[in-house]
């Protein structure tokens, strides 16, 4: 494998757009990537569109990425779709960086795009014919009984939680791309209906419509076209289980990804200037830390209380807002992460600007409770 | 990238399932693959898993790959889902081939598992909001078009395109795990059901359940596993507009993953010992061979006239029974494709064996009327 980089991210403002199709969502992300590449669509050798729920919500069963990317006049080369639930988009950064790596292509795209408003039927569907599905033990149940196993064995408190979506509402309120820009307190979030459980509405990322590209190339192709090429120093993805409820903070498969990943990358978490980590739920921020190494086993709720995760900190953790303030669109979140990480490494993140960024780390997971049905990648990007 | 080898290969029978889950069908395809290549489930180090249907008619969004391979026992490394509608097989196939070409995985197991019975609704709900879903526009409907312009056009007979499924059923008889193993003649194939005129429901594949993998290696892992390791010569997958109604039989899709292919295998279509194609519909063989540059434009008819395309002919296509016997279990097909070639190219294909067989190409081919939709997809394999 050689040397892998990014050249050119894109992403479309995030939000509700029950009116807007696959195809303009990903055209608007792809042609900012080829742009801020400075390449020529028809440079692009090869293409890997992240979407999970195109065909259960919309009856998209093939041929998202192919119209997508025919909006932006790329159509002829190869174009795969991946999947791998929430690890959806990381999956065609890292098919794409295995494509450039192996030498068989020099450029290529990956792209993420999902609606999850304006089909007929609500995106908890998503649970099918799963154990989850059939009890009725929907994403928010499992991670409210995590949330009360967390605080019950690690003394976590619910004001902890809600300063996760305080912290990453305050870093979202810099970002004009993201879903909910406003700002909240902790009182705010602790006095929003109850969605389950200690959690309420505000400790879950909203419902979600949008799209995230790269332009990913090799050596040669990244000194051509740019002065600050980003490299992918390291791209794991595991499988195994997702995180059960006797296991609730020491995820396996979190792990694992985490520990590849920073082997591949010569780095340890110490290393790192900033992550994007995968907060569908305020709780999984804090548990996803701890499983990433960033902060010891337990000490995710003094993580955000003493501050070290701000923008500012020690280690500031989701500097775009995170899913909860950014919203998950399923298969754009991971490219969207990595977008992120490029602009921060490149200095382009404006207000949001982590100073000094040299290292960035994107994690997404997905799965649900039954055993080693999940997905983990983590991506390390460096200046 | 350097080279690839297949060392094992297994599938289910294919047929109609519907009590049969996922899991079942997957374990059985690939366990045989695995003892096949004589190594152990925890030798692979990465998989990918075609499936097109699982989330749309099962609400199965994620997870098919995981649930599917730890009913052998595999988990932990990474594993993704890809779709490419027709080609979700080859694209697996694909992805492992670059994935152990590129030199970062030495063992890799490609699957396919595709359930089309037993879903609460119908796989013509697979046309989506596309053109065709919204204007009715069947496949059957569009071959049944494609077939009559083949006829106006250069003369093809309904009794060549009865033909087609007469060899291909006389294949499948002698094909123990075909969903049809009935031997036809041609006025039965004229005489059944009519589905779009001119085409009787024995003109098109059926709807199949079933599954097939496949172990892709190292040159060093191939000598280590296998006295007669079977080389993929070339994996072409390529983008664009599925066979128009203008342009019925040349098809620029098939046209270019074909010559790509032979470019990479340094091979030519006078070379190719026999051919796995993608006959979803009677027609759709002729128009393809045609396509595959395997007879001369407007040939295809003469083809199967003059027994060419007859195991024992100059240029067997579909030995196996092709998808009018085998069935379409749509992530599976084109795994099974690369499954029967292997066998042949072994010898091991019994009564159905091509005599002599050094060099196979497969074929599949998915999309729509929709311009540039469509996926094509072209392996050659040498013993």
């Amino acid at each position: 494998m050689r040397k892998v980089y990014v050249i050119g991210v894109g992403m479309t403002q995030f939000g509700k757009f029950p009116e807007k199709s696959f195809e303009e969502l990903g055209r608007v992300a792809a042609w900012e990537a080829i742009k801020d590449a400075g390449i020529n669509p028809k440079d692009i050798e090869v293409a890997y569109c992240g979407n999970m729920m195109g065909g259960s919500l919309f009856g998209r069963d093939f041929g998202v990425g192919q119209l997508v990317l025919r909006e932006v006049g790329i159509t002829g080369i190869p174009i795969a779709r991946v999947e791998n639930a929430c690890a959806s988009g990381p999956t065609a950064i890292r098919e794409a960086w295995i494509a450039v790596g192996s030498g068989l292509y020099d450029i290529a795209i990956a792209i993420g795009v999902e609606k999850l408003t304006g089909a007929r039927k609500g995106v908890t569907a998503m649970v099918g014919d799963s154990i989850e599905g059939v009890s009725g033990l929907t994403p928010a149940a499992m991670w409210a009984m995590r949330a009360r196993k967390h605080m019950e064995k690690y003394g976590t408190t619910l004001e902890q939680l809600a300063k996760v979506r305080v912290k990453n509402q305050k870093n979202g309120s810099k970002n004009p791309r993201a879903q909910y820009q406003k700002i909240y307190s902790v009182e705010d979030v602790l006095n929003a209906p109850m969605l389950s459980d200690p959690l309420t509405i505000l400790h879950a990322c909203p419902v979600t419509d949008g799209a995230a590209a790269a332009i990913i190339c090799s050596k040669r192709v990244a000194k051509k076209y740019s002065s600050h090429p980003i490299q992918i120093a390291a791209c794991s993805l595991k499988s195994g289980t997702y995180p059960t409820l006797r296991d609730i903070s020491v995820n396996d498969l979190e792990t694992r990804a985490a520990k590849e990943a920073y082997e591949m990358a010569g780095v340890g978490p110490e290393d790192i200037s900033f992550a994007e980590v995968h907060d569908c739920f305020t709780i999984a921020e804090i548990c996803r830390c701890e499983n990433l190494m960033l902060c010891k086993e337990g000490e995710g709720g003094r993580m955000i209380e003493e501050g070290i995760s701000e923008i500012g900190g020690a280690l500031p953790i989701n500097p775009r807002g995170g899913l909860l303030a950014m919203g998950h669109p399923i298969g754009a979140t991971g490219i969207a992460q990595v977008a992120e990480s490029v602009w921060q490494l490149r200095g382009q993140a404006g207000a949001r600007q982590v100073q000094g960024a040299k290292v960035a780390l994107t994690h997404c997971s997905g799965g649900f409770v039954d055993d080693d049905n999940g997905a983990g990648s983590v991506i390390i990007l460096k200046k």
